[in-house]
């Protein structure tokens, strides 16, 4: 269950000392003879995207989509931090390729951390030599890898994916409030299957879709989010579109809903699933109001089946909305029906809310369109977690 | 300070029983001789409008905008009641006017608490009675009436605004997040000047739109969201519309900053000015979705001057941006110039962090659009407040 078990590629993670609490914090993640293959990424779509988001996106244009590997730093976003910034991130991908002897537009770049405060070249650089040194395929250097690129996550997030003939790796970091996300969701997947940029660009913009696109990050993505893949071909296995979006989709779903697991603070992971809208666009936008309600997620927190609420956030939502047609069911239990109150065993719903998976699905009774997020609760812990940077 | 300022008003409060604590629940202001006058009412844009609300709408429409005055409950929003939560509503204002001897349709209606739970009746027909009784012009009388239509409110909300020939008074309920605001925001505003019905609805969109939904309210508004201007004209002084919008912003304006002042669990008042944006659509679309940012509401909680969030927000907010272009000052101090950190002196905007009313504002270079919202923080106590509903 790694970013290695796909051959081809290998892993490392060091302390390098960005972080004060001498946590690890610098990754590497490159093809074992450090020759480019195909590569793909999806970025954020904020318009403050952080400076390795600028040069990833340069370099895989660049090179038409071919990629070495991936250097990753955690404790500072370099994000918002101007023309020093982006010299940074282009040093530390400049740095890497120059310890493998290899070209620096081969080399993409993450980073994960406070925004605004400039980053210290210094610890990188001189973390470099030890980080291509540590580098293996062993299951012990992808969990390196995957540790050093937490913030305030509480566990490492790593995932894998075989077919007949092909294998999928993956790692991730990010754990904070899903909707609206603005802690920084970084993933990374290798795969041993035989395919080209193009397909492995369109498979990934597939797979991250329908994953941590519709299962959990908002438009109001983070400065720093980034998806990337890289295919060694080394199965020598040419994989057909298709399967390597099956593949790509069950290895992001499972992330995602390791992300939402370890969301800071939270308590239940909830699946709110609005069906019956006018189509699946409406669908998605009511189940995300829903999901990103504060109200909402205080009502899970405290275990509170409060349908009222979610009622009233899809009248909100901006879709075609009609209260006398709307059911609302928690864990299959209908607790509203036609826009009122529905008769229902109380002590099931109760049972239902107490576990950690909550299941919401709301009925607008309309049409076929149909959607699902991911939610978590908001805790005290969450804002403890956030009230102060330093 | 109070809606019985301008003569021609009576109001009153009672605790007929809808609330099981035994409050304030059910409260009455209507003209003191029970006549018609010109009157006008914004209403929630939520899609699943609650019972009163579209009763309220209705004999606005068929009177052609006159009513004698509005009966309000506390303690249940009538929403998603289904047919029998319309007969409640119908029959709240129909016990009203029988009791006055006028028409059921020159009583308006407004509800506001749980949604989803069928309202009873009894109570407030066996109250009706007294709560005409109690009827009066005096502070007193206002004073109840202000403090029956509260929920989780912790004060009352009174304004007052005198020219030099007429008297605007106001209450108002509302008292969770701002943004989004789920809780009913209720305000009646009552005023002694000459107008006509016409004059009166554009003053009062005009009046809503730079206060409660400019300062606060989201396009996701309650199921009971309602505001309610009357004007018995008893003053005799013939209003002009520019006088007339004047009075009810600075009214309005008022009772927006005392709902924000009482938010649930909160600490902080900030008011968040997006300026130099393309157009000033853009500048409120970017100054909500900061004060809309959970995050930032933490930041604003531990009095953290952290602008890399509200940079964050703003690159996300799908609004004309160039980060390079941006600064964000706390508290008048620049903390972010050129879309970095700036030097400044951090010990006084600590002192600014650590103050009641933080204003927060971000230049963003790039026209002369500008706008202003506020917002609250959050804090364990808004959690507490709302995980359980019972």
């Amino acid at each position: 269950v790694s970013i290695t078990a796909p051959a081809g590629f290998s892993a490392s993670g060091i302390a390098c000392g960005i972080k004060a609490s001498g946590a690890p914090d610098l990754a590497l993640v490159v093809t074992s003879d450090g020759k480019p293959v195909p590569a793909a990424g999806v970025f954020t779509t904020n318009k403050a995207a952080a400076a390795p988001v600028q040069v990833s996106r340069a370099h895989l244009q660049e090179t038409g989509g071919r990629a070495s590997g991936v250097i990753i730093n955690s404790g500072n976003a370099n994000a918002a931090t101007g023309a020093q910034g982006k010299r940074h991130a282009w040093g530390m991908a400049a740095a890497v390729a120059h310890e493998l002897g290899i070209e620096s537009k081969a080399i993409l770049v993450c980073s994960t951390g406070l925004i605004g405060i400039p980053l210290q070249f210094e610890p990188i650089q001189s973390g470099i030599g030890e980080l291509v040194g540590r580098l293996g395929s062993d299951i012990g250097n992808a969990q390196q890898a995957a540790r050093a690129i937490l913030t305030t996550d509480t566990r490492a997030k790593q995932s894998e994916f075989r077919d007949n003939g092909f294998i999928i790796g993956g790692m991730a970091k990010g754990a904070a409030m899903l909707e609206p996300s603005m802690a920084t969701m970084l993933a990374v997947l290798t795969t041993d299957a035989v395919a080209t940029s193009e397909m492995l660009h369109c498979a990934l913009q597939e797979a991250v879709a329908s994953s941590f696109n519709q299962l959990i990050i908002d438009g109001a993505t983070s400065t720093n989010d980034t998806v990337l893949v890289f295919a060694s071909g080394a199965s020598g296995h040419k994989v057909d579109e298709a399967s390597l979006v099956v593949g790509l989709k069950t290895v992001c779903t499972d992330l995602a809903y390791q992300m939402a697991n370890d969301a800071e603070g939270g308590t239940k992971v909830a699946r709110i699933t609005v069906k019956g809208a006018m189509d699946s666009v409406e669908a998605l936008a009511g189940a995300r109001k829903v999901a990103s309600s504060l109200l909402v997620k205080c009502s899970l927190n405290g275990q509170d089946p409060y349908w009222g609420r979610i009622v009233s956030e899809l009248g909100s939502a901006g879709i075609d909305f009609d209260i006398d047609l709307v059911s609302v069911s928690y864990g299959g239990v209908r607790v509203c029906s036609e826009g009122s109150a529905a008769p229902h065993d109380a002590a099931k719903v109760q049972l239902h809310m107490s576990g950690h998976d909550i299941d919401i699905e709301a009925d607008l009774g309309l049409g076929d369109g149909e959607a699902s997020v991911l939610a978590t609760d908001i805790s005290h812990a969450y804002i403890d977690e956030n009230v102060r940077t330093s």
